[in-house]
């Protein structure tokens, strides 16, 4: 064991979309120590935390590493809270691998997303008391670790008897799905909407509130042995019909739109091909709404579709959407989606819960194509 | 010459966006008779009129000839007009082709935009009366004839001391142009706007609007022989920067985003790579609007720019336009654009007027690449 030592204040998201991700004092564990829970309760009985910190840019595996460092000071407008769990979104990959639009200086604390239990608060917070839930209001927290201190208006509050897997996965993917299904077009019962990476995070949490908004949902997933295993489960979450990326081309796909109304809506989380297909099917007037590049290829998109099929291309990203609209409207759309869970009508994704100190394992595992399920750090 | 008949009404735009251009009786005069205005004058002494008629869609030059038609008679909400002027778009050739999205039913005569003078009105007609000038509210009136009856709402009045290729011209491209620098972003006096195939119609009617708006211009041109001449010319309109296709590839564009704020519209006619270098240059959160595509490329849009600038990809078509907004929204748009016309800010693209029986020479020419001038009919 090393220890090293560097000066600084805790998270915050800077104006201009830079993240400072800094701390004050760490020590390394090594990746895997054995005697992991001995050495963290030794560690946090010394008011120090453990988190998965990455020095440098490049594969996740290579540069992510468990160290200890020393939580800033609790201000009085701040929160000390338990990490309680945290999962690794394709977005934090990106991050790490320093391929994100935006990126933290260095050295950072992965992760995003998370569910965390107020330990603490400031003599000037009033919204928030130990024993609370909380999620972060926007990126750049880093999540990965065990504890965390920062500015109260930095976390939403969530009713503490929600699934833990449902809150850890509530603040990006599940938010993405909600505002792409209510802002982009005036949907009513009945009306359809078709989406690719049907079976990400933000695919499964659109299945389910377009389910609970009357919407019939058109789902397409990559081909795979376990295909239809997939559909089944999918299907039990409320998605109508599940379709291959290959059957979308054909033009069986006319047959479909006998029985359901052409979509107004496209949710686009791939790009390239796929992008153009689901566009293909869209109504005359309707939106398609990028999230997320999975294919790595640009959207291509015929000039008559848009001249004369007055289709629009739009592109939505949840952190710009939080950064307009602020910590108020934020804490609002939580609680929405918090009484959608609480109502039965949305659960998490598929997940694989992960020891926190295995999480070479869950980065492992993230970043395997086909791994139909999310990896949540559980502290 | 021969004769044939057809029985039939005359021209109305059905509800399903399909168009019927039908007429009474045709007579054949051949492509260019040596006796043209002999005949010309024995025709409408006669009730007869010439058009421009099309029996399949085909090469314009092939396809297109000069017949005699009897117009139908006047009921009481028509108008009929004589035709003074007619340009000849690039839509108006992809119409005869049959690669335009709406197709009139065969036989058809060509035309979409032109300037008629009112002969004579049916019994009900109060908002029109003869010696008024009127232009066509909506596309598919074949305005390439030397008289037209229809019906009294699908012609607006503009000023009858307009100059007369202002108003050939005013119907769609200059409505194209207006109805994207006002409906797609909201823009104030400093402002940029970039846009492709600036010396198109569209391109120079958006010049003048835009200077009238206070909205600094940059316009992207085909590198050709005579860029010092068209350059010159376009500045004269207002452009304030008129750049090639090459250059805006380069680096040094960066100089001019020193000097000029970054657009927040780009008006894309064109397509393909030029559509990307447009849409590269916009602010986080502009919109490109495309209106036509005659680079026969789709336009391709990196995931980045949807997601993480927030740029919106939209289309523009004024026959839709029409069709949503009705005559009275049209005729309203059209008056406003005769005011700018009149207080001097709004001129006529550059033309090249032919006599309605040399309309070979004209559809050659409307035809051929880097003929920089419009090719208007005067009848």
């Amino acid at each position: 064991m090393t220890v090293s030592s560097s000066a600084g204040g805790h998270g915050r998201c800077l104006g201009n979309g830079a993240m400072a991700l800094r701390w004050l004092s760490v020590r390394s564990l090594g990746q895997r120590g054995a005697d992991h829970w001995g050495s963290l309760c030794r560690v946090m009985a010394r008011g120090l935390c453990e988190a998965l910190i990455y020095h440098k840019h490049g594969d996740p595996l290579r540069v992510v590493r468990l160290e200890t460092l020393k939580p800033p000071q609790l201000g009085d407008t701040d929160v000390r809270a338990q990490m309680l769990a945290a999962p690794i979104n394709p977005s934090d990959i990106n991050m790490v691998q320093g391929t994100y639009p935006i990126l933290p200086n260095l050295p950072a604390v992965g992760g995003n997303e998370g569910v965390g239990q107020v330990l603490e608060v400031g003599s000037r917070v009033t919204n928030l008391k130990p024993g609370d839930w909380v999620i972060p209001s926007d990126a750049g927290l880093g999540t990965w670790r065990t504890e965390t201190v920062d500015n109260m208006n930095r976390f939403s509050k969530v009713p503490n008897n929600l699934p833990l897997l449902c809150a850890a996965t509530l603040g990006v993917n599940t938010c993405t799905a909600y505002r792409m299904l209510y802002d982009f077009e005036t949907l009513k019962p009945g009306d359809s909407v078709i989406q690719n990476a049907a079976n990400s995070g933000v695919g499964q949490a659109a299945i389910q509130i377009a389910k609970a908004m009357g919407l019939t949902t058109i789902n397409i997933v990559r081909d795979r042995p376990d295909l239809q295993q997939l559909t089944d489960r999918m299907k039990s979450m409320g998605a109508h019909y599940v379709i291959t990326e290959e059957a979308l081309r054909k033009p069986d796909m006319e047959e479909l739109f006998k029985k359901v109304p052409r979509p107004h809506l496209a949710l686009n989380g791939v790009g390239g091909k796929s992008a153009t297909e689901i566009l293909r099917h869209l109504v005359k007037g309707g939106t398609m709404v990028t999230y997320g590049g999975m294919a790595k290829q640009p959207i291509t998109v015929p000039a008559s579709a848009l001249i004369f099929k007055n289709v629009k291309i739009q592109g939505f990203w949840m952190t710009r959407w939080k950064q307009d609209h602020g910590h108020d409207l934020v804490q609002e759309m939580i609680s929405v989606l918090c009484d959608f869970i609480q109502a039965g009508k949305l659960r998490a994704p598929v997940c694989t819960k992960v020891k926190f100190q295995d999480y070479t394992t869950a980065l492992k595992a993230a970043t395997t194509p086909f791994i139909s399920s999310k990896q949540i750090l559980i502290m």
